[in-house]
This record gives C-alpha cells, sequence and structure tokens, in this order.
C-alpha cells in the first residue's frame, strides 16, 4: 500500500475546521510524515494514525504552520515509551530549536532522534529504505524550502513459477531469482535470471511541492508523478498576491500538474480567507481534469 | 467582572477531549492568558475568546504542556494584525526559544512583544495594573516553576451622594473624592474624605498552582483566596507516584483548600490515563465541598 492521508490542509492562521500542514505517507507498514504544523499529534489521534509507526519525518522549511507541532509530537512519543530511533529530515536550523526546548525542560528522550540536514539549495537522495526512496529539492519560497519526492518500489523481480519448474530449481532458491541470481545447475549450465523472472511492478511516485510561487523549475520534479501534491494558497484572482508571498494559486497549480501528465493533483494549503474550498476545484479542474481538495482526514492511495 | 475560563484540563499528553494547560483570566475588558499549551490558540477561537484583548501572558514552567502553542499563539497574532504590546512573563529561557523561532522562519511581529524573566525562586508583586495586581510564587515542580496570584481590587472609594450633598461638595468634584481626595470648602474648612465614602469594596483573589508536589508551603499564597486552581494529575491511589513526578492528587488539592479556607477550588491537569474525571470530585469534595473539575469551555465566576 502507498497512499497519503492528509492531517491539516490549511495555511498559517489555523481555523476551527482546517489545520495547518501534515501528512502521513504510508508505505506498507511504515510512516512517513511530511511536515508537523501545530496539533498534528491530536490530527494523528483522531483519524488513528499509529503514532509508533512513524520513522521518517520530513520538515520542508522552517515556517511555523509547517512545524510548530514537532516538539509536542517528540515528547508524546517520549512519554508513551517509544524507544524506535527517528529521524528527521530538516532545514539544519530544527535541530537546534529541538534541542534548546528539550534542554529547558529537562527532558531526554527515551528514543534516538537523528536530525539529517538539508542545505538551502540540496536537491537528491536523502533515504533509501526498503522499497522506498526519497528525494527532496529546492522551491522559491521566501525562506529555504524544499519540496519531497517518494519513491515506492517493490525491488524483488516477478518470479514465474512454472518456468522455474521447468528449469528444476528448487523452490528454496526462489527469493534469490527475486533478487536477480542467475541459477546454477548441477551439470553446470546457467538457468539466466531473465528466463524464469520478470522485472519488478512499475514504481509509484509521489511529490509533495510544499510552499512555492509558481514555478516552471519545478517540472522535472513533476513529470510522469502518480500524485502531486501542490499548495493553492489563493484562488487565481489573488496571483500578484500569491507571487510577492511566494506562494501558488488554483490554476498555477493545475497548469503545472498538466504539463507534467501527472496522474492527479492534491491542492491544499489553503488561507483562511476562504470559508468554501469548492471554488479551487472550480478553478483547477478546467485546466487539469484529475484534481482534488487534499480533505483533512482523507487517505488518497497514490 | 473577574473570571477564569479553561481552555486546557489536561496534563502531558492531550487526548481527544481534553487539552494541555490554558486558562484565560477576564478582568473587566482585559484578558489574560495563564500557561499556552499545543493548540491553545484554537481552543481560544472554539470558545469564542477574543485574542485581540489578550493583554498578558503567564507561563507558569517550560514543560511542553504549558507552552508549546505560545509560539503558534504569537505568529498568529501577528499575521491578524495586532499591533498593541504584548507582555511574557515566564521563566527566562522562554525568551530564546521564540526568538530563535522568529529568526528561523525571517518573522518580525508587527507587535511590541517584551519578556518579564521570573527567575528560580523569586516570589513576590509582577504586574500593577489599573484594578489588578499579579504575584508569583515558586512551586516544587521537577524544573523551575511559578504559581500566580490574581488580585482584583477596585480602587475607587465607594461615594456617599447623599453625604457629599450635604457638605455642597459639587458633583465635578466627586471623581476626585472617589480616589480619596478630601475637599476644601470655600470657607477654609475641611472635608475628610472618609465622611463621604466609604473603602474600596473587598478585592477578590484567585490562585493558580501550576504543576506541583503537594506543598503545606503554598499556603500563605492559598490563604483566603476566592478561587484555588490547584492540579490533580493522579487520584490519590498514586500519591507516591504523584510525588516522584512532583505533582499532586485529589485528596491532597482538596486538603490544601481545606487548609486555607478558600472559597471555591476548581482542579485539573489529569493525566491522560484517566478516561472520567468523577472519580476526582468523589475523593476531593469529602475533603472540601466546593471543589469543581476545571471543565474545558466553561467560565467560572471569582
Amino acid at each position: 500500500m502507498f497512499a497519503v492521508t492528509i492531517l491539516g490542509n490549511n495555511s498559517a492562521i489555523p481555523t476551527l475546521t482546517r489545520h495547518p500542514t501534515a501528512q502521513i505517507v504510508t508505505c506498507n507498514d511504515q510512516l512517513l510524515l511530511v511536515d508537523c504544523g501545530e496539533g498534528t499529534q491530536i490530527q494523528m489521534a483522531k483519524y488513528g494514525i499509529r503514532r509508533s509507526k512513524l520513522r521518517y519525518i520530513f520538515i520542508s522549511h522552517l515556517h511555523g504552520d509547517h512545524y510548530f507541532g514537532l516538539i509536542g509530537l517528540l515528547n508524546t512519543l517520549s512519554l508513551m515509551g517509544r524507544t524506535e530511533p527517528l529521524s528527521v529530515y530538516a532545514p539544519p536550523e530544527l535541530e537546534q530549536i529541538i534541542q534548546l526546548q528539550l534542554d529547558c525542560s529537562a527532558t531526554v528522550l527515551k528514543f534516538e532522534l537523528s536530525f539529517v540536514p538539508l542545505q538551502p539549495g540540496y536537491s537528491g537522495l536523502i533515504l533509501e529504505d526498503r522499497e522506498l526512496q526519497v528525494r527532496c529539492f529546492p522551491t522559491q519560497h521566501r525562506i529555504s524550502c524544499f519540496g519531497f519526492s517518494f519513491e515506492w518500489r517493490k525491488r524483488k523481480r516477478k518470479l514465474l513459477p512454472d518456468q522455474a519448474r521447468a528449469y528444476e530449481i528448487p523452490a528454496a532458491y526462489y527469493s534469490k531469482l527475486q533478487d536477480g541470481a542467475d541459477y546454477q545447475r548441477k551439470d553446470g549450465s546457467i538457468v539466466k535470471n531473465d528466463w524464469v523472472t520478470l522485472p519488478p511492478p512499475a514504481g509509484k511516485r509521489y511529490v509533495y511541492c510544499a510552499d512555492t510561487i509558481y514555478d516552471t523549475g519545478l517540472l522535472p520534479w513533476l513529470q510522469g508523478a502518480d500524485m502531486i501534491y501542490h499548495e493553492t494558497t489563493y484562488l487565481h484572482d489573488l496571483q500578484e498576491r500569491a507571487a510577492e508571498r511566494y506562494h501558488s494559486t488554483s490554476v498555477q497549480a493545475a497548469s503545472l500538474a498538466a504539463a507534467a501528465g501527472a496522474g492527479k493533483l492534491l491542492i491544499g494549503h489553503f488561507s483562511s480567507k476562504y470559508a468554501e474550498l469548492q471554488p479551487f476545484l472550480d478553478e483547477s479542474r478546467p485546466v487539469f481534469a484529475h484534481t482534488e481538495i487534499a480533505e483533512e482526514g482523507v487517505t488518497y492511495l497514490i
């Protein structure tokens, strides 16, 4: 299973019904948290996210609506007795922010917390874990900010059992075949791996664009993604304000998704000024039909 | 009007129905925030607290469930365009925690934020403002921690209009009489102030004990208070755990309120392990009848 669950879809000022940015990317039994606005730990409880399954946290940038909930979440995980390590990928200053608060409360976390600093402008692979690859890329915002590309790729080749049996390969060797190994028979002859297996199924890719001005420079990261999350802080009549604040509009996000040939577009990070979100769909769908509001509490299969 | 509104009554791990500590003390048209756990800004919105009326913030100590919501609240106040100054009374390290987070997000608050550092062990008057006096006192907790005493005292003496008229004092002078001035008549004779006024009505006092071990050393601060807030993290069977963690139980809080001859006791800061709060009342009321659960969203007149 490869999916994203929305915990918050609002921009800086939280409202009674919309929370600041946070998402859970589920990759089989692993949970990854992407941004962590204030109240994220409560949203996780509300939507039945098992906090103990959390393994990696990605913080796009240090505007508060994307990370003020982190210190509380870490504190709670420790109080709940977590011992498994946890890694946080974030702009380097976050480590000092967290450590200072732990020091001031004389708190020693019960688990190992490691920070992987994302230096301004960096792009590339930051995590490779079993079937998952995560890359980061800079977005153009008022302060250093990163998008993240999550790629789920099954690594095991698909076994063709009839073929394997025909070549008299013992079943105990099947797992090595799935890993790509050839098989040497007793007579010394070689059974090539691709005679008895197929390549792994194609991967799936989810690209989270964090906060960003409208920027076609993102397209190489978006190209062919199965699902994109792109912010739409404003409706399109406020495109000038969006540009001034290094944010984007409904139409801009949709046009990027269309240009990228993406499978689906999730939009979020709505300004608190908007009580109704339907106008965002009304503006986006004519440009890119497969657009959805990133609804809090909803899980989207990638 | 002198009242307290509860925004959070839980201890460290928030639950779906109980939030970490935060209270609003209303003193006529001024609002004072006492502690500010994660999500306080949303609780204020939920319960119709006018954030713009906030003038002073008091943070008892730097355990996260008492201040993690502060940075988000400050950020929101600034985004909402606040320009009136705001004062935060707190352990000295809080200023660095807040400033670091503002710096990392390149945020310049639109209002003047001043910190009044509460040095470990300090007790005494920290704020005198129109009809309000606030004092702090240390409580015994795992880190430096303060309780706060809020005293509302009408400063104007009560005018006796019949007496004033009998002495032929012009009405334009009444306001000076209320401030305590004598009146000199044209013939040079003096009308003593206390011939035409009564002393101001008695003040009201609310004492917030923050987090604390059971400590009869607090009694001088509690004596005769109209209302006390005292934590009851645990029911009384866990009095040993309470002592180890520098917390208190239901029975302990009630016995202090009884010994102090207080008007009313509010109890809160319940451990997340308790789904039901009625047992806290069942244990407290036999010791001190005027005990109430500090219910979120409820305003208690002092």
